[in-house]
């Protein structure tokens, strides 16, 4: 039986990133690995379109903790927050800003209901606003936002704009110096194809600023900014880093700006989800599955299955095929599944999992 | 150039643990990744001769991270901290002790100053400790701890027992029950030669205990020990964990019980570091190395260089030979380099290297 990901984090992975070549890892605090540090920060710098005063964290921790380093390292209790919270990971920011009594509000959206310039209304109204949080693709509902909307938001309203890139880095177009964004979280699993467990900040150096002049006490030695700042200008960490994950991080950032960049990678990725939706076209024309109502990333294709059986479909692809889809907990358990297009898939996959999706239903 | 480690982490690596067979990894929220994650819980309990009850919490993490957890996470403003410092490990605990507003004192140690029962004795008339740290050996200073007394110490006047077992773990004794440990911190890329970030913390029941009926509020929602309970009850954790070094580390753990488990693993260390300082027995005689006066672990030989030129000796080691040392910082940078023995190292790994200092010196 094959094994295919087609979640959202793990994903299949490209071979020249699987296995390190001599298998042996490198001692890191030499003047070497500080120039491989660097090298990935400047390459992600570019990828994001990040401009060179822009600062680059590695941070060894899951997507989350990368969260949890932005939120709790740049806003303190002088902040009030506003969160697009339309979805687990948008409710995650909340609870992360709850967390650290940092004043937030949220805009919140159901299933299907897509974010539009009127729920920012009574916030523009209300005023006082110093920042504004946003999964940019919701991986949990699979709505890709307008980023274009809230940057023009941001830029009204004079807030701080922080974008979770996590499931939408490679996969949708982001241009943090053109949307002048502060602050951006990009995790190692989903479109940079790396095993899970290493994440990269890039602040704006007005967010940098705002750090040192409202003094904003660290939270946690582990994700201090200041410590990550005084180390990274040397290329280094302040603690052991995930340096296998480094080294792949680093083979991977040179291929992908080898094969064009940001730009192609998200044709690219463009290309396999517009591949694989219109061969569940049929399956849609019959009603047996619906896409959302609100806009898609191309990470992600959510499958809604309106009479339920999503639970049953998940079982049937994983135990008898070695296929793997992302499952949703809670209310949409039965009735979504989601797809993912990052990673080393092919439209050969996309035919396999349209087919059996065919099949099953 | 051959590349060979013999710094503390990374180490060599074993080659059952170098790649993964298929090279891709699973999706991760599955009763099968649940399973690997309760097999390794299982196996460090019992390689740490922990009791049943324990909780064994893994976390995406640099070692530091999951020193911050145990102290940020199970202390607070009530408690009051006797912390062994004794290097730059040491010192760390005291900061995060001190970032997280614990009343705090240390019994500090230069290098080559044994700790001794009559350190202790201050902070024995003056009582009112309600929790010891120690990292079970420096490091830094390689210096190894006498477990006995602090054990003992921390009996007699009832404090909670927490030793940094980072560098010492499968290496030099442990025996959390016996010892009344009520925590241990745990790293993947010391004694287990895997990879770095990935951390295991194991709490006794009544530290956990403690945790709930202080209510010590989490400083972080990414190193928060109830979140981890949570979780850990259904074989998961929070967040997207290092699922391949998980992966390698199962295997690691089968691989150490089938060879005899912890007591093995010490002793074969322990030959090792054995074998080594007999190597360097007549650069001793001769004045040019000399040994701390210190209590060695067997994870490392600290190497003193009574006239200097520690730095220029790393330097040709490194540049001429592909022979990795750990360098130190600060006041010792020249008069000391420290040889580890963990990973996959032979005893014609150390002629090799005694070889090399005796061509150098």
């Amino acid at each position: 039986m094959i094994q295919k990901l087609f979640t959202l984090g793990p994903v299949e992975m490209y071979e020249y990133t699987r296995e390190r070549p001599s298998g042996q890892l490198p001692y890191f605090r030499t003047e070497e690995f500080s120039g491989i540090n660097n090298e990935c920060a400047e390459r992600l710098r570019r990828l994001s379109g990040a401009p060179a005063d822009a600062h680059v964290y590695l941070l060894t921790c899951s997507g989350t903790g990368a969260m949890e380093a932005v939120v709790g390292g740049c806003f303190g209790a002088d902040d009030r927050l506003l969160v697009i919270d339309g979805g687990g990971f948008g409710h995650r920011f909340a609870e992360l800003a709850g967390h650290h009594g940092i004043p937030y509000e949220t805009v919140s959206l159901m299933f299907n209901e897509t974010l539009t310039p009127d729920m920012l209304g009574p916030a523009a109204s209300a005023g006082g606003f110093t920042g504004l949080l946003v999964n940019l693709h919701e991986t949990i509902m699979g709505q890709l936002y307008d980023k274009d909307l809230l940057a023009a938001f941001c830029r009204e309203h004079d807030l701080y704009f922080v974008g979770d890139a996590i499931g939408s880095f490679l996969a949708d177009p982001l241009d943090f110096e053109k949307d002048g964004m502060d602050a951006i979280i990009i995790s190692s699993q989903k479109a940079l194809a790396l095993p899970p467990g290493l994440a990269a900040v890039i602040l704006s150096d007005r967010m940098y600023k705002k750090i040192m002049v409202q003094d904003i006490k660290p939270f946690s030695l582990y994700f201090d900014f200041r410590d990550a700042e005084a180390n990274a200008v040397r290329g280094q960490t302040p603690f052991t880093p995930a340096v296998g994950t480094i080294l792949a991080l680093r083979e991977r950032l040179e291929r992908l700006e080898a094969e064009g960049g940001a730009e192609a990678a998200v044709s690219r990725t463009k290309a396999l989800a517009e591949d694989f939706r219109a061969r569940i076209g049929g399956l849609i024309e019959q009603g047996r599955i619906a896409l959302p109502a609100h806009p898609l990333s191309n990470a992600c294709t959510p499958l809604v299955f309106p009479e339920g059986g999503a639970g049953k479909v998940w079982q049937m692809l994983s135990q008898e095929h070695g296929v793997w889809l992302n499952p949703n907990g809670g209310a949409l358990a039965d009735t979504l599944l989601r797809v993912g297009h990052l990673g080393a898939l092919t439209t050969e996959d996309n035919a396999m999992l349209a087919g059996l999706l065919s099949d099953i239903l």
